[in-house]
């Protein structure tokens, strides 16, 4: 399998169980309807160790834009081939949406409320303001990418990283996404929110596009700022 | 121990997990009724790993028919064996399930809505719809046979491998069991069908035998896919 | 340090633990009232995984006379010393008990409920029913001792094994602890039951010596079953 | 980078998370809001476990005075460091701090109770009781420290130990923390008060200066009688 196939699998599956989680907490007669921050933070978490685990051995399982730029910039991956995996990135962010689309099928009419079908999707902030939002995903992402490269310096044992790794988004979700439901990642944020504006989703409302800014450059600015940060400092 | 044998034990732990945790949940004077969808779904991952840990060394523990099915088309498992183990799987989930129904046994009568009771036993849908239904249990399977057979191409330390397992079912119950319940394993839902329609239970109803076939017929297909998708992709 | 002052550690850590996170969530006043099933049993699993990594090394952490006796009867540990670690273990869960009591001193008197202050040191039924509950014992500790021995039989990294015995005392407590409080250890009821009758602990109540036979009978029993089908069939 | 550097930043992701994770659970339309006790100790414990992956091998990621004076009188740390350490936890502490109020920026002003505010950056008792609280505290930073000297005595696979001692903290929380919220750190307390004081959060109250003491010589105590001990006993 080539990276670029590793990627798209790989984003596919980490928005799956992401987008997954979400629709089973907020969508109506889900029988994790209600279930709380534990449950998405957890499903979340384990998406990505998943997804980790599934394509680490093909492609590095970045996964997110934020993490090939920070890379990039840390002189830990050659930036020749970002463009590719960024493009692999939103392909299977995309693909991932429309399986949770299809998953919860019968859902989608049942739950009358736009905004959280939305959600299932793309991320919102709890209170808009520009800058705070903007420096909530800035920080999110910051420590991500530091975290992975700092983490990444120890003598893992094999099989434990993808653990860690999945460890750390939890830690994030937990800590940090109160704020602005930590996109953290533009793949995640902007390909499921082309989904939800393509699909025919059964009573939807707007997109969201005001915010999807937000979300995407946040993260980028944040992987970048964690990259030089971990070149420079350690 | 013979291999039939670990699949019995093996299985029979997972029910005993899965379905007890289920008990503990839904049944009237549980100490953790009420306890929702992050116990139920920590139960199940856990005892997963659990069963692993127990029979991994003695028959793989696949405790699971869509396992075997997918790692026999995947060429990781010879289809001479597939009837045996598939036989121990069925056997280990009813002997799960007698034992789950005695553990509780002062609290069935106490408990008085029947699907309550059953829903310790088998799977229903949030929202019954055939094919949305059947989509929900190949995905769900697909992404567990392809997540083993994937994880498993890890280097892992000895020891670790059986807890990842666990960590991929709870990410699979918190992302996607919130529509038909992540039956994901024909043993784990027939078996104790089965059981549930001979025991004596005090108070049951009916055992939902027109929605038996989807939670069977849909881990096989997602099984399949997965083992296959795997052979020829990765 | 001796094998004796290890299991005496060991076992007071784990109740300090387990009696601790029960305090923290039943107790009036406390940060933690009310939290759930998930605290409890994550609470009591993480304190037998942490147990288990302080003294492992030292006594090989029973920490409970249900394992030292399984363990005796597979012949994985000298009859003869089984006494020496069953005293220790008594002791360890006795000193235990007296700092929960001290860690929640004003607490006590905040709280109404007599069987919510000894519940913070013993188990209780949640349907009294002596069959059914001495069964739930025997079922809880025979899982524990024969996983144990069957999950110790992995050639285990240094360093994972107390993990996973920590997570199978969780597995047990949200799959199992609903009915009658998962006991599952003679040293954790009963000696924890003494200290309750014997501390000054404002407005408390009777010490439940009714039922205490069942949590000490039971894991007795499912211990040395557990041994034993390990001996035989594995 | 320089042990000093380690120390400062390991501090400031600690209280980051931390922080955060109290932030999220109390501050006014976070979308963790009320997400309860299990959100909060798994976030400070997956905190301790990132901080101590990132610059554990920097500078041992003490991250804690209590950690650095119990290694010191345990003979596993030099005397003449614990200055230099202990300064730039208190510096990371306070950074961290004001990161988590950036962090919440437009969350302040909607959050009416000043107690919760103060409550994202320092511990207050659930009951006031000089002696009890004390006694809390020294018992929790007391297990803190001989718990990781014993653990750190296992042979660790590498990159294991720092979860270990990540759950550790999560079961200090989890059992121990109903009482005075765990601060277990003096500079995890006294840091981010200092900053509660200096900063201008919208609508803020008292610092709390006279409970202040307690959450700084409860661990110092603590943390000394568990190296004490470890030196003593193991």
């Amino acid at each position: 399998m080539t990276p670029f196939l590793g990627e798209v699998i790989g984003t596919m599956v980490l928005i799956l169980f992401g987008g997954g989680v979400v629709g089973g907490v907020v969508l109506r007669q889900s029988k994790a309807e209600g279930a709380g921050w534990i449950v998405i933070t957890a499903g979340w978490g384990m998406g990505v160790a998943v997804a980790v685990y599934m394509v680490g051995g093909i492609s590095g399982a970045h996964i997110n834009p934020a993490v090939t730029l920070g890379l990039a910039i840390a002189d830990a991956f050659p930036w020749a081939d970002v463009p590719l995996y960024i493009a692999g990135q939103f392909l299977g962010a995309f693909i991932g949406a429309v399986l949770v689309w299809l998953h919860y099928y019968p859902h989608w009419a049942k739950t009358p409320d736009p905004a959280a079908k939305r959600a299932v999707f793309s991320t919102d902030p709890a209170i808009a303001h520009g800058p705070a939002n903007l420096f909530s995903e800035v920080l999110g992402t910051f420590i991500l990418v530091l975290g992975v490269l700092a983490i990444g310096a120890n003598q893992f044992t094999e099989g434990m990283f993808p653990l860690v790794v999945g460890l750390l988004v939890f830690a994030i979700g937990l800590s940090m996404g109160g704020t602005t439901g930590y996109a953290i990642n533009p793949a995640r944020d902007l390909g499921p929110r082309i989904a939800h504006a393509l699909l025919p989703i059964a009573g939807k409302g707007p997109s969201g596009w005001r915010y999807a800014w937000v979300p995407v450059a946040g993260p980028c600015i944040g992987g970048l700022l964690g990259g030089l940060f971990y070149r420079v400092v350690f």
